[in-house]
């Protein structure tokens, strides 16, 4: 794979991820959304068949990793460093075109939702006691974006990212050991989608399973940058949490990997 | 292929996906239907499932576009614009089909909906109060025919029904690098139901995902025809929406493809 | 196949098929179990999953038709009347052992349940009115063995149950173009059982879509005589619509095979 | 295999099933948790989707078996009985190496939810009226650990579980039919997870489908290690069904597949 294609292919690959992961949020969250309040199944299957419809689609340029810590994961078990970059960077780009393509489709809704005086009255106290500042750490629609802790507890939170990274990658690079020569394939990228599903069914209670840095950190960017009515904060502090978690994790996963599987 | 399978192939097809489409709505819809109000996800699982069941008996016959933007985004990457018609023609005649075969499966639900005096008027206050006319744009069982959007704003609308079926069209346009010379099959079938149901909890909260011109317009037709008491306005206004936003999405796609993948 | 192994396959997996199609019914309808209430979705999933599992574990003995109307179906398309009886006996009897397991696997829960005055009181007066007999027509746990409509109209219901068994048949007939030579397969039963998923979404608001013979009338007469307190009548004026609807379904969607695909 | 990889790959493969299938039930329990009272539905996918990326995981070193039973119906089927300690072995210990993770994971849930004063107060109430102890026997987060029947009936219990694994076996077994010489491969494991969904879509109900020894007493011994605030009793007096039912039902089976299948 040539590295314009490793790019193109991680850039419209993530940006299809964020576009239909972070729309499914905003379809289950906004105001004047058909979906609203479909519930965590609904969360968890969209990101899943997210990842599936961005995995299928950009596997032919990319190979689609389309998560920082899957790369990290993949050259500390295989090499070529040299491509790291590339692919992080189409993926950081990537995330932040979703990002800003979930704001388009829903531009009416977040309209909507954000001048609501009883949402955005709702969003802002308890925030405000939280961390007493005028502007709340976690503005009313940045779960739409970025992911964030229902119990704010940098070891446990940082545990949770890590184990649940763990698990994804395990699954990603045993993946090649069950493909019998076949490459990702179909079949693959559905197994891949439906781990993420189980990831979010089954640990993404505490944190909302960002397990994936650029997942987090560009929509992040992007929420900090829209020009949304009482967006409310991007909560920075809590930002690295969900970049560093999944890189260790992914570190881990590849470790665990060259110990019990090569 | 002859023009014949196309044809039958494309009609059967297609009306099987507007049979189990619109059958979704209709029984999560309808009063005296066992699974009312089962919720979005039903939706979304009852589209997918829609589309499997659909292009799996289809595929041998004609191979399955099932849609118009398909059948345009497949023209431009592979040529064939004498086929265009004959697939288009099929499509609105199965969509047709397949909406009649809906109001068949469900005429007593039908008539019990529209003849229950808090639905119907709930159903018209609204509309009227938007359009200030007599009949109202949308009747109270349109949905179950044809696409409508939360927020009326045809930007928006448009943006959103073209980004939708760009999503759509990508992955229908890679399933030829995925498959390895195998053709359609069982798995890609699959895949693409699995793509809808992504598309529908994701990108389905502001107009309902028509992504497909013949899914929206054939049963507007019918609903407009079909001697339903009460039936309400085909809002024929906004149907231009789901017709031309598709295409141009799947005009998008196909360049898009042509520019990145080929 | 000799005609030992069709019958035992066909017992064994119409078994499998009402255990856990009846089950899920008994699980989401039962007082004191762990899924009361949860919901149309988890029916849908839970019978179209029942026949996964039962046809990926007969396939190997019979090739798991487990339903009459498919039996006939391709016994017009490919011959051997011979064995139709065969079939048919199997999968009765499989029918009738799946109920009664049912019955084992929720003993104390139908106790439960009907014997709580407030359930059987209000089941018993509605079905009094509708009937004016002393015995209801369908008792409060028949739902749980077979099927029944909620607007009572047999041309409707027969014509509900006729297209949506002509919608799985021609999913099942076209399986053989689709497989390409390489039989029915563990592929082949999962889009058999997304298609039985998306027949229940779309088309089981006004029957409960029997869509199967032997899936409604075997355990119907094991309702009739099971030993359960306060059970209600069997509901025998309506056991003839999913016998008959399904076995025309079935031909319809054989001679449309024969005309279309053939 | 050898026997350390059928060590390493039990250990690694059934404790990513019991976090993934402890976690969601955790994540549906207890409070501060996105996907709280998230349903049965979200369960039942939760187990299975477990299932499948914990035997898509270890596959490649074990086999995943990750189920005594299933363990015990192979040896009975093919042999090796020398291996059986080996592979029992690593399921205890990955089963409770994965509970353990779901207390990592969820370690500020279960803190919020255990000295929720209306919790912890309502929790007791019952079970302390039903066992007439001062210590309850079972405590108010024993179900993210292990299974508990709705209505205590060891007999019940007991044919629920005999049956529940039967079906899980059967299915099992059957996949050396299905797979044509090819293995279990990610359409098996696919197949493996979906039957798991059905059994706790169908069977689940009553005793919550442990259909696995190691699945339940493994996180029961990690429930009365642990150092949970008001944790309440691990009900060791039901422990004996989940273990003995399951163990039953894997000998059935192979009983069952030797004379109709082989």
């Amino acid at each position: 794979m040539s590295s314009s294609d490793i790019f193109i292919g991680e850039t419209i690959g993530t940006a299809i991820l964020i576009l239909l992961g972070g729309g499914v949020c905003a379809a289950v969250t906004l105001k004047a959304s058909k979906a609203r309040n479909a519930g965590w199944l609904a969360i968890a299957f969209g990101w899943g068949f997210a990842v599936l419809t961005a995995v299928y689609t950009s596997a032919p340029l990319s190979g689609a990793h389309l998560n920082p810590a899957v790369t990290l994961a993949l050259t500390i078990k295989d090499g070529g460093w040299n491509n790291l970059p590339v692919y992080w960077g189409g993926q950081l780009l990537g995330a932040m075109i979703g990002a800003t393509l979930v704001w388009v489709v829903y531009y009416g809704q977040f309209r909507a939702h954000l001048t609501d005086p009883e949402i955005v009255g709702a969003a802002e106290e308890p925030a405000a006691k939280a961390v007493e500042a005028e502007e709340p750490a976690a503005g009313p629609v940045l779960g739409i974006f970025s992911t964030g802790p229902e119990i704010r507890n940098a070891v446990q939170n940082l545990a949770t990212e890590i184990i649940g990274t763990v698990v994804l990658v395990l699954a990603v690079l045993t993946q090649g050991l069950n493909d019998k020569g076949n490459g990702l394939g179909p079949l693959g990228a559905l197994i891949t989608a439906l781990v993420v599903v189980s990831i979010g069914l089954s640990l993404g209670g505490p944190t909302g399973y960002a397990i994936n840095p650029a997942r987090d950190l560009g929509p992040r960017i992007v929420h900090a940058l829209l020009p949304l009515p009482n967006k409310g904060g991007s909560d920075w502090s809590y930002a690295w949490v969900p970049v560093v978690g999944p890189l260790i994790g992914g570190a881990i996963a590849a470790g665990l990997y060259n110990v019990a599987f090569a």
